[in-house]
Parts: structure tokens; C-alpha cells; sequence
């Protein structure tokens, strides 16, 4: 055999060791064997990302591993579920050991972190794109759905919105930044998302309703709303701004574009009772921020120190198949 | 929004509609939730098929869809699972209602013969590509792995391996044949492969070894024996061949690359007590076919009519990586 298909899986099945006592048989045969945990729901999902498409040609091979886990470990942490399994379909453009290992190196390190275990490998020949079904599991009746929201709720979001965004439009050259820290912060907020496992899972069972950022707060508020039959108010001077995005850009109207409708983010934007949930310890470190109330009236407004503000994004939102 | 990416999802949402009472919540959440059957463990694999590597050009959309989820109910048959669940992650040169919904016709097509769910979806824009994650169940002492074949087993072949292998020959012009039915067949089993199914579901805690021929029948057999440290005798003579291959090639030695090195088949090679094999009804009815023994002896050794046979492909199996 030449250093093809069975070789680069079995070098990814050798590293791919987090050692779960639920992991009956890994990669190597037909199918990985699972124990599933009794009593809880599997949580399933899939998420895919294409070279130039959902990270810029110039990404570092190791981010690019990190990011494709990371967006599906976000969609996990948005049900309230414990992360356990991954598989990994890689398409490559040709043979090249070194690409594959940084690339593994990435995935594997954010795997290790949330001890979730490859069980299911493919490559094949094709351009650059990584396409992973993440699986994990919550009891049923703690799941955060989407569909929750009730009026009286109060809106959050974790983490500070419209980083990655603002790291898009640097790398892009759309925005310009001589502070290199600044610069770096940003690009790796949008190179290496953190999903927000713990936090998913301190909501469950709480939070009414959840939904990860990553089409723009407003785009993915929205499907909130839609589902839930509710309608919101958001209290734009409550955004939360990290240092860096600050410094970019000093005035709040041009970091609007990136915190309400920039993708990427990968935070969790989640409503519920407030007595309870801002009783949790990582309200009180600052993990997550009120920026608004849920309310029976359908439509989403926006205010801006009490005054209501009728200002839209120009596209609400980044649709792949819409965006060149 | 335009016709784009969310559409695109709502459009497959709406027509995944095969129910099962063991999906809690389906697409349209940032997961799903699945209730696994209690005591069985969960068993997963992933297969990617791209335009141009894993299927011709030329293929129709109905049978790129088809063929996507049968390779991995191939992998889930031979394990010995029952078929559940499947997410599908669809990468789409341009948005293209049309081609999406003849894929969409040939993915569901086969997934409502065997019941399968549609828990999860993804649309990128990139070159045509359909990376599906298959989700079944076995009792983990029932699963067919590929480690368990012992010396005195005999083996055994579903269906009728090369067809598929003859089937590409044609469409690449490799071979010719003016018998239209002829060459409709064996382009069909390439294109339209049956996954074994119910026949691993009737070999789950029967057979000692199983896999299914995406590589070839040699190699694939060589992965079993590996697995298991063992040999095996192969009688050529046995080999099943259809109606239409022996049509196409009557020289029995001009099938064997076909037969024996051609990819594609998702036919199941497995091993066991031929005396409890052969009691099953599937053998009755012709399913699967005696083509040889396992044996103590490491290596594979091939024999025609009882005399040994020195006869080896080219190469030894479809690495992706290795051709052109």
C-alpha cells in the first residue's frame, strides 16, 4: 500500500486516544461501537467547513481543526449536552502528511480538552473541507431547545459578540488595525472559536431557550423568536465588548454591523428566568451578560439607553450559498 | 432571505419525515435528540462520497443521494446493526434546487426502505460532495467485528462481487458491451449498491468476522485476516458471478481483477461455522455464497479447482489517494 487512505487513517486512529470507557470499539473497523448513557437523549449533530468558504484560505491548519470541532462542540453546548463522540470526514487536495498531522493537531487538541473521543474517520480526495458529526448526550427533559422562550425571560448572550466578525474584516483587509494585539486577539477569536460547554451544561434544565451565534445575533435570535412565538426587546448599550474590539473600533454604531450581525461567534444566546440564572457562578465571573427581555409581542426591537432605535443590518446575517 | 442556506435546510427538514418514535426532535434545533434502545450499544460510521472520486461525473443525482447512504448501511450491516438514523452534510457547487432535490429523492428513497431518520443537515457551497454519518444499534456481544475469525471458519460472500468494478469499466470506456440490459445491470450495481442489511441483522451474534467489500474482495478479506491474525484458502472456482458479468466477460480469469481487486461491491464477506450459516434461511435463497476457509496459516492463498494459484491483481484494492 503507498502512503494513502489506510495510512493516513490509521495514523489518525493512532492519535486519536482520548481513552473513554464508552468507547466500546473505535476506528478501525466497519463502525464504531458506543455505550450510550442510560436515561439520557443522544445529541446528534453535523456541521461542515469548506476552505474559502467558512475560514479564509490563509488559516493556520491547526485552527482549521480546532474550528471544525469547535462549531459543533458550540452546537452541543447549545442543547445543554455533555459532548462524548466525534467523527471526522476529511477531503484533501492531495496526499500531504504534514497539512493532515497540523490538521488533526488542531481537532485533537480541542477534542482532548472536552475528552471527547474520534470513533469515525473518512478522507478522501477533494478539496480542503472537514465535515464532523458531533455526538453527546442530555437527559431529555434538560435539553435546551430553541422552541422555550417565554415573555417575562430575560436575554443573554455569553462571551463579547462581533470579535470574530471584526477578525473576518481584518483578515479580509476591510478593516484596517497597526496594533498588532488587538489584531491578534480578533483573528483568533474568528480562527479559534471556544464553544461553550460548561456553560451549556450549567443551563440545562434551566435556561428556557438557547441557541449558539453563528449566523449573528439578530439572524440567530430571530430563529429563537420564530420558533418560540415571542417576540424580543434588545438593549444595545448592554452589549458586551471585548477590549480589543473597543479599541478597533471606538464608537458603538460602526461595531454594531459586527456585534448584531457578524457570524462566527460561537456564543450562546439563551433566555430565562433571571432570579435563577443569574444566580449561576459564571454570572457572577462575567461569562455571560443581560442584554435584553423576552416579550409576547412578535418582532424584535432594539433601544438604545431606554430610546427605541430603528437601525437594521444591511443583511441580517451570512448565508454561505448568498455570500461570495 | 434568498434561496439560500436555511431554504435549503427547511426544504430537506420538510421531506424527512420517515417517523420514528425514537427521535425526540429532529432537524430545525442546533441538534437533534434520539432515544438509543436501552442495552444495545450505538454504532456509527461515516463515508464521504465526492463527484468525480467516488462516482462518475455522469451519475445521475437520484443515484449520487442513493449511494451516500448505502455505503454506510453497508458499514452498519457489517457490523450487524440496525440501521437508525443518519445526518447528511451536502456540499453544493451553486444553489441548485433541482440537482438538490433528485439527491434528496435518492437519499430518502433508500433510507425510507430501511426506515432510516434524517437527524441532521448541512449545506455548504463547494464542489459536489455528500458526507453521511449512519447511527444504528447492537447488542455490543451480538456486533460482527472484524478481529473474530478463527482458524476452521468457513467464508462466505453476499450478492456477486466485480459487477460494480464491471459496471465502472463501462461507464470509463475500460471495457465495451453492446448488450444494453447487460450493461444497464452491472452500471446499476455501481451505481445503485445494495446495502446487506437485514442479512448482517440475521448474522449478528452468528458469523465470528465481517466486513463489507468497498476496497475490493482481496483486500478487504486481507483486513479481516490481519484483524484476526489468521490465513484463509480462497477457491476461485466458487466465486459467485452474475448473469450479466459472465455475460459480459465468459473467460472466467478476465473477471478476477474485477472480482477480486474491484471496489465498490458493499457486498458482505464474513466467516463462521458453516453448519449454522448454512441453516439460514438467506443461504436457502441464494443471499450469500461458500468461497472459502479460514485457516491457522497467516497469508491468503488462492486455488482453482483444488490446485493452488499463483494469481495477484495489480493492486490490491481502491485507495482514493492512489489513482487518478
Amino acid at each position: 500500500m503507498s502512503a494513502g487512505e489506510f495510512d493516513l487513517i490509521a495514523a489518525i486512529a493512532a492519535r486519536a486516544g482520548v481513552p473513554r470507557g464508552d468507547v466500546l470499539l473505535g476506528i478501525g473497523d466497519d463502525a464504531a461501537l458506543l455505550a450510550p448513557p442510560p436515561g439520557e437523549a443522544l445529541c446528534v449533530c453535523v456541521d461542515t467547513l469548506n476552505a474559502g468558504v467558512h475560514f479564509p484560505e490563509s488559516t493556520a491548519a491547526f485552527d482549521i481543526g480546532w474550528k471544525a470541532l469547535a462549531v459543533n462542540l458550540s452546537d452541543l453546548a447549545a442543547m445543554g449536552a455533555q459532548p462524548r463522540w466525534a467523527t471526522l470526514a476529511l477531503s484533501l487536495p492531495a496526499s500531504d502528511p504534514g497539512l493532515v498531522e497540523a490538521l488533526i493537531d488542531g481537532f485533537l487538541s480541542l477534542a482532548e480538552a472536552h475528552t471527547v473521543a474520534l470513533v469515525g474517520g473518512d478522507t478522501t480526495r477533494g478539496p480542503l473541507s472537514l465535515s464532523v458529526t458531533a455526538l453527546g448526550s442530555v437527559a431529555p427533559e434538560r435539553a435546551l431547545r430553541r422552541a422555550g422562550a417565554h415573555a417575562g425571560d430575560a436575554l443573554y448572550v455569553s462571551g463579547t459578540p462581533g470579535d470574530a466578525a471584526a477578525g473576518l474584516a481584518l483578515v479580509q483587509q476591510r478593516l484596517a488595525c497597526d496594533d498588532a494585539q488587538v489584531r491578534d486577539a480578533l483573528i483568533g477569536r474568528l480562527d479559534r472559536p471556544t464553544p461553550r460547554v460548561a456553560l451549556g451544561l450549567e443551563l440545562a434544565g434551566l435556561a428556557h431557550a438557547a441557541i449558539d451565534i453563528s449566523d449573528g445575533l439578530l439572524a440567530d435570535l430571530g430563529h429563537v423568536l420564530a420558533a418560540s412565538g415571542v417576540g424580543a426587546t434588545l438593549a444595545l448599550e448592554t452589549l458586551p465588548v471585548s477590549t480589543a474590539l473597543r479599541a478597533l473600533l471606538p464608537q458603538a454604531e460602526l461595531r454594531w454591523p459586527l456585534q448584531l450581525a457578524g457570524g462566527d461567534d460561537y456564543e450562546l444566546l439563551f433566555c430565562g428566568p433571571p432570579e435563577r440564572i443569574e444566580a449561576l457562578p459564571a454570572f457572577a465571573r462575567g461569562e455571560f451578560t443581560r442584554i435584553g427581555r423576552i416579550e409576547a409581542a412578535p418582532g424584535l426591537r432594539l433601544t438604545r439607553r431606554g430610546e427605541p432605535l430603528d437601525w437594521r443590518p444591511d443583511r441580517s446575517g451570512y448565508e454561505h450559498f448568498a455570500v461570495q
